[in-house]
């Protein structure tokens, strides 16, 4: 059924037909989280967009190897290799040792993803478990002349590296527009370029992240770490390499140039961008007072939110975009994303409790293949729930005998809509996705009943309701704007 | 409130009173699980052991860093250096890479521990996240001259430790005692003695999990980690280090042998073993049958079981009894801690529907010091939940006004039970265990509120009802029997 599959490489600005390099196998790595705050949306769209893609190719037949890294070390609060590291400093903050700040942000990064039904990568490899094959990596590129040591600290040579391999190919930014866009050295700086970036980096004595490497203690530069675990378990050269728009230049371009200038080889085949996320229209920010993390999205808590929104209704509303569109956040957007989703899970639901009849007024066939060809087409996720929603309309009219379909169109349409709505784009209904929310649902209306019971006078049932609650250890709180309730 | 904790300790084999090297603050170390297969009883027993330990210190007013390792690499099939690494070996079994499996399994691990309701420790450190730490110490151990390299493998040489520590401490064997153990040397062993062991192995031509070292490619010997991972995070000296009374030879002798010979001291100052688990009074084992795993137990789907067991009766069940005890599994036992605990999680309930009374005919003060005195005595959990049920007993006698408590005392008494059941003991309701639980308690209200309203022909509102239900999903059926309902 599955055509060939058609991919946008940035490396290349088009889209190409996807052949990967061994048959029947992908390997794909996406650039994940440093672990140094909590999961926000700019987490949610990679994790979600290549989810997706790790579904479909799945589906597609393909035995899949999806690496996705946890940055624990060596991410510096700016790319020109300066300031401190995040990690370190969340954990000088908060006076904890770095590692209990990577345990609890790895921690509520892992539920976020589980709450947007984001299937777990094959491997999530660390950059602190990695260390040595990072010091293979610059000691190689070392070897091959394409970097120098000052100080203890490590620089990939880019105008040396310049000479064999174009440097700039992915971000389509040549040598001289990098260096345009960068400061002109202070006089200070060990760099014999500012296009240099540092590979490996000298550890400061109050610097606690460090390991013994051949050029004294230090730790890794941000980008190596990508190039040498990709490489580790996907090989010198893999199929797909996945991330955010924003990481295309620096940190893509350098590990292109990395991974050139150690195994003489161009790392990658295919490299997939999402686009950016804007709340309001704006970019988000903490000064702008826009920042809104996962979990105030999923129970409301913030100013910007009318009410919470469930995991389900921001991933349907990432999806509704392609995933090289960007995507504002609103109230209202997710509002109507939310009853969009209800549409469609309830159509699901529906499609196991209609009747098929002796004939079909509805080609089913060309539905098929239409979400296949949507979904051929790079991923177009938009396209794809189009579709659906039109799939939808058509279990609505068998249901209410406005349409009809046969048994063998029945059954296939039940194939399209758990194929394309549950395994491909990993929605499951509020109610799956947590018994709190069919709990909620539920709750509304016992609140509703009981406001009715207060109202008729009917106290004895009022009272019932109360204390049986009280009893499973539900308490209601009555305010000025109606009840609510919460787990005692 | 708290007086002084008692400790047993291995290392001295009589209790003591805990006095950590820094005031207020703990240091906390627990061997954790090798990732390779499902997580089972032997996992959850030190689990929830040092889970216990961890929450206690920290309600006795303590800063607890609670560092539990996952073994990802060097764990080799059998514990005299030989056999394939366990990890790898499943890997290939598995046609997968050996950090596939590590991903797999460390996910299942975190999800068992999660339903059991232990906190997540401060640190997760990994072997392969260790490598040059490990590397260091074995390049210190060979300096101080309690080691030697063979071919590219390095072991710690027992009988020259010897001459400068004792060895054997921990599980009082001494070296003949161990040389009796140890099977004699075929004449091919690199090892000067048998009772030698390997800190680093040099990695055969297939071995996949491998690290370029001072010795050549190879891979820490498995007691190796916690050695050089506890020194990390907790110090060369620290107070708690705990696991399975299996563990304490080799690899807790091994540790001390270790850290002595690189560190030049101790690096415990508590051992605390939690004891084992049999299933109908025979050891765990797969040939046996009697092999189920925490999943099995969860979902009742193995042979043994004669039905599910939730998380929080495993737990129970558990902590009923000392974890210096072994512990027997079976049907029979495991229904009875059921009802235990059902009874304790009522009890609690209850409490916030008692009143008080002008006098207390109870010693709660009695109780609480009671409380405090059993867990200050090495962690007494048995004794604690015994006079926990002494607290059941006149919360039920106060409802039924057998008994009384003043407002102060009802007060005190609701602390104790949040204190120890919740905090301490870390029991949740089955129904908070899951947001299912809490559905159903919920919809057994609302099927009562159905019933009336049919009752007394209020059709509005049972019309209400299904209507409301219908739209989240939710489907009455009427029987003999009385009503059902189930999520379409």
């Amino acid at each position: 059924m599955s055509k060939e599959i058609q991919i946008y490489n940035t490396l290349t600005r088009q889209k190409e037909v996807f052949t990967p390099i061994v048959k029947n196998h992908v390997g794909m790595y996406v650039c994940g989280p440093t672990v140094y705050g909590d999961p926000h949306l700019g987490h949610a769209r990679p994790g979600i967009t290549f989810d997706v893609v790790f579904r479909y190719l799945k589906n597609s037949g393909y035995k899949v190897r999806y690496v996705r890294n946890i940055t624990d070390a060596g991410h510096l609060e700016n790319d020109a290799d300066e300031g401190e590291d995040k990690i370190a400093k969340k954990a000088r903050l908060e006076q904890l040792e770095p590692m209990e700040i990577v345990q609890f942000y790895t921690i509520s990064y892992h539920k976020a993803m589980k709450d947007l039904n984001c299937l777990p990568p094959s491997i999530e490899p660390t950059v602190t478990g990695h260390i040595i094959e990072q010091i293979e990596m610059v000691k190689q590129i070392l070897k091959n002349g394409f970097a120098y040591e000052v100080n203890g600290t490590v620089y990939l040579d880019v105008n040396k590296y310049n000479e064999k391999y174009p440097y700039g190919t992915l971000s389509g930014r040549n040598l001289e527009d990098t260096l345009e866009g960068t400061r002109a050295l202070d006089g200070q700086s060990e760099k014999k370029s500012p296009v240099d970036f540092a590979i490996w980096i000298k550890a400061n004595p109050e610097h606690i992240m460090r390991w013994s490497s051949p050029w004294g203690e230090g730790f890794p530069g941000w980008h190596i770490e990508c190039s040498a675990m990709s490489k580790k378990y996907l090989g010198e050269t893999f199929d797909i390499h996945g991330g955010g728009m924003d990481l295309v230049f620096p940190h893509h371009e350098a590990e292109i140039a990395q991974s050139n200038a150690s195994n003489g080889c161009n790392p990658v085949n295919y490299w997939m961008h999402n686009n950016m996320i804007t709340v309001d229209g704006k970019k988000m920010g903490k000064s702008l007072g826009n920042f809104i993390n996962l979990e105030e999205f999923f129970n409301g808590n913030h100013e910007k939110l009318e009410r919470a929104y469930a995991p389900m209704t921001i991933r349907f509303f990432i999806l509704q975009a392609h995933y090289r569109s960007t995507v504002d956040f609103s109230n209202e957007a997710l509002q109507a994303a939310e009853k969009g989703f209800t549409k469609l899970m309830n159509a699901l639901k529906t499609l196991n409790n209609v009747s098929a009849s002796d004939t079909s007024t509805y080609d089913v066939k060309a539905l098929q293949e239409k979400c296949y060809t949507a979904m051929n087409d790079d991923f177009n996720t938009p396209i794809l729930i189009a579709h659906l929603f039109d799939g939808v309309r058509i279990i609505n009219s068998v249901k209410d005998g406005k349409e009809s379909l046969n048994p063998s169109d029945l059954e296939q349409l039940k194939t399209i809509f758990n194929t394309f709505v549950t395994d491909i784009l990993g929605f499951i209904s509020y109610e799956q996705s947590s018994g709190n929310d069919l709990t909620n649902e539920v709750m509304e209306l016992v609140l509703q009943l009981r406001g009715n019971a207060k109202k008729s006078k009917d106290f004895d049932t009022a009272d019932l309701i109360r204390d049986e609650l009280d009893k499973v250890g539900i308490q209601i709180k009555d305010g000025r704007e109606g009840s609510s309730w919460e787990v005692k």
